[in-house]
């Protein structure tokens, strides 16, 4: 077991190793160890060798000039200049932020970044001004549309946060496939089954078979098939690829530069990097913060004491996230053998010691 | 088989019978008859009678005082005034698309309306003027959130209508359940079973009965079942709630009124009437709408030319109700005998004739 602190600090190192600022490393290492508390594993510090790596191929810029291209009072396109998405998703959420406090919305779609760790922490900046909070990015295309064999999307998720009063907050945060890719890596680790409407094979037929993801098979839109709404999973996809890539002019659909960088980049890229897009909206621009926070928690009660099926209760989207976040803040965070030995040869490497 | 034109007419007349204005009806009706259009049988005049039992019984008012009660320059909340939704929401859709030519981008939440008809028909208002269209409103509740025995949440539908250059816009519109109200109608008179992970029994148990929701089942959120992402489709249809409602002051989750009048409405309602939520984002408010329509372009072609399933082809949301309301608008629109003799004997007493 790791504490939180610990493994926040050895990442802030890594990134300044890696050349960024003092004050964008901590940024960077802030976000991605929010995955790890959260209890979202794929997304914490088991990627940490996977941001150097493309660093090292020159595929992440450490030290980038995050600049807005085009704005309104309302909207910006910002360039992340291939920084580590880490880095600019915060800073572009902060001008949608900005943005609401003078026109009650702000909305920035963002080219040119990379992975941007968990949706959900970008989205949870809104909180504390009393806003609601929206994210999204594309992602590398590991998911067929509808009917298709091609790899077109990829798990592009969407997350929402929203103020409660004496509740905690509403933070949605999902893939926009039946089940996220960390869970088919979790089952594929593990040797087991998938159940059915997670994934397809090379011919188009559902396989429980987490491997064939490998052997030309690919994701599922949530929904699974025709059937049971895959349609919508479809254009939930599809919608968080072009608010976040068509917007800004970062790359969509099949063109989505990889994560792993074994794997190369297009050669007829159709724009710059991925693309992430965010808002923020000022719950005072619609009616007084304070009367819909009041109604936020009595929704939040509502919900949760439903009449629930036996041995079960109604959660309230983040309920998981939160409780998780405490323990392991209290009790350390759990890393996989593989991730462990990953992360004390990634320090050997740069010098810096993982306590 | 009727035509386009003279179902448009007989609703429009049906609706001045009301009270409403002659160009109120006019719009209204133009709403309703853009579902037999496209496709959606469900939400057009099939639905028309039990629009007139509601004003009747003093749910809807024909003449309402539609205003804005709060506003910034990005956002809006809107007053339906108890109005018929298919009235207010292209008046609240155009105060979005107003605020988006001054800042950029418009987003208006509505208190105090009725069932707005499909959701695509307002968000689609938004292409002509280069900008992508939002639109979602809450619903009556018939959908148990994941573990839930109670019915929280409408059917709760999201659309988004995005400009293209050469090709169709790209339009989303699709309820945040595995299957919407509509198709289980369908179901129910035919008297034919329904793929599991649509509906749950009373219990809480997967069911092919359609008959079940009458007897205490629900509908299930899109992903049906906790393995495949039913908490998703959960979010999904808690942030079109929230948006929707909470934000406006409309009433929420389980307190939405019923739309079939013999319902009761809550005698302690949390809001005034149902809810929606709009969007107008300007493209050039992002990048050039040259240049981005011609991307949605190479987006569809690159997603409609994908290597399909045997059989199959990958279709781009929007088609086939584009393709339905060729036919119908070329070869009329057949109306089920049921939904014929209602339309027929709501004539008689308003004295309209339906041709």
């Amino acid at each position: 077991m790791y504490s939180y602190e610990s493994l926040k600090e050895f990442t802030e190192k890594i990134f300044v190793k890696m050349g960024c600022s003092a004050a964008e490393a901590k940024s960077g290492a802030e976000v991605l160890l929010s995955a790890d508390l959260r209890g979202v594993d794929s997304h914490g510090v088991a990627r940490l060798s996977g941001y150097v790596r493309l660093w090292e191929s020159k595929r992440i810029n450490a030290t980038p000039n995050v600049h807005i291209v085009h704005q309104t009072p309302s909207t910006a396109v910002v360039d992340g200049d291939a920084g580590l998405g880490l880095v600019v998703a915060p800073q572009a959420m902060k001008i949608a932020i900005e943005k609401a406090k003078n026109v009650g919305t702000g909305w920035v779609s963002v080219k040119n970044s990379n992975h941007y760790g968990i949706a959900g922490y970008h989205a949870m900046m809104a909180l504390e001004h009393d806003m609601i909070g929206i994210s999204m990015t594309n992602a590398s295309p590991l998911v067929a549309p509808t009917f298709s064999l091609d790899r077109m999307l990829g798990t592009n998720p969407i997350a929402v946060a929203i103020p409660a009063h004496k509740e905690p907050p509403f933070v949605a945060d999902f893939a926009t496939t039946t089940a996220a890719n960390g869970k088919l890596e979790i089952l594929q680790r593990k040797g087991t089954e998938a159940p059915m409407g997670w994934i397809q094979d090379k011919n188009g037929a559902q396989t429980p078979n987490p491997h064939e993801l490998k052997e030309g098979g690919a994701l599922l839109p949530l929904g699974g098939d025709r059937d049971h709404g895959s349609h919508k999973g479809y254009c939930l996809g599809a919608i968080v690829d072009i608010f976040s890539a068509v917007l800004s002019g970062a790359n969509y659909g099949p063109w989505v530069p990889p994560f792993v960088s074994f794997l190369p980049v297009s050669d007829n890229p159709v724009g710059q990097g991925i693309g992430h897009f965010f808002g923020a909206m000022r719950i005072d621009a619609f009616r007084p913060a304070n009367e819909f926070k009041h109604h936020i928690d009595n929704w939040i009660s509502t919900f949760r004491n439903a009449k629930a099926i036996d041995g079960h209760h109604v959660q309230i989207p983040g309920d998981y996230e939160r409780i998780e976040s405490i323990n392991r803040l209290k009790n350390g965070i759990y890393l996989l053998p593989p991730v462990e030995k990953d992360l004390i040869e990634l320090g050997q490497k740069f010098d810096v010691k993982l306590n």
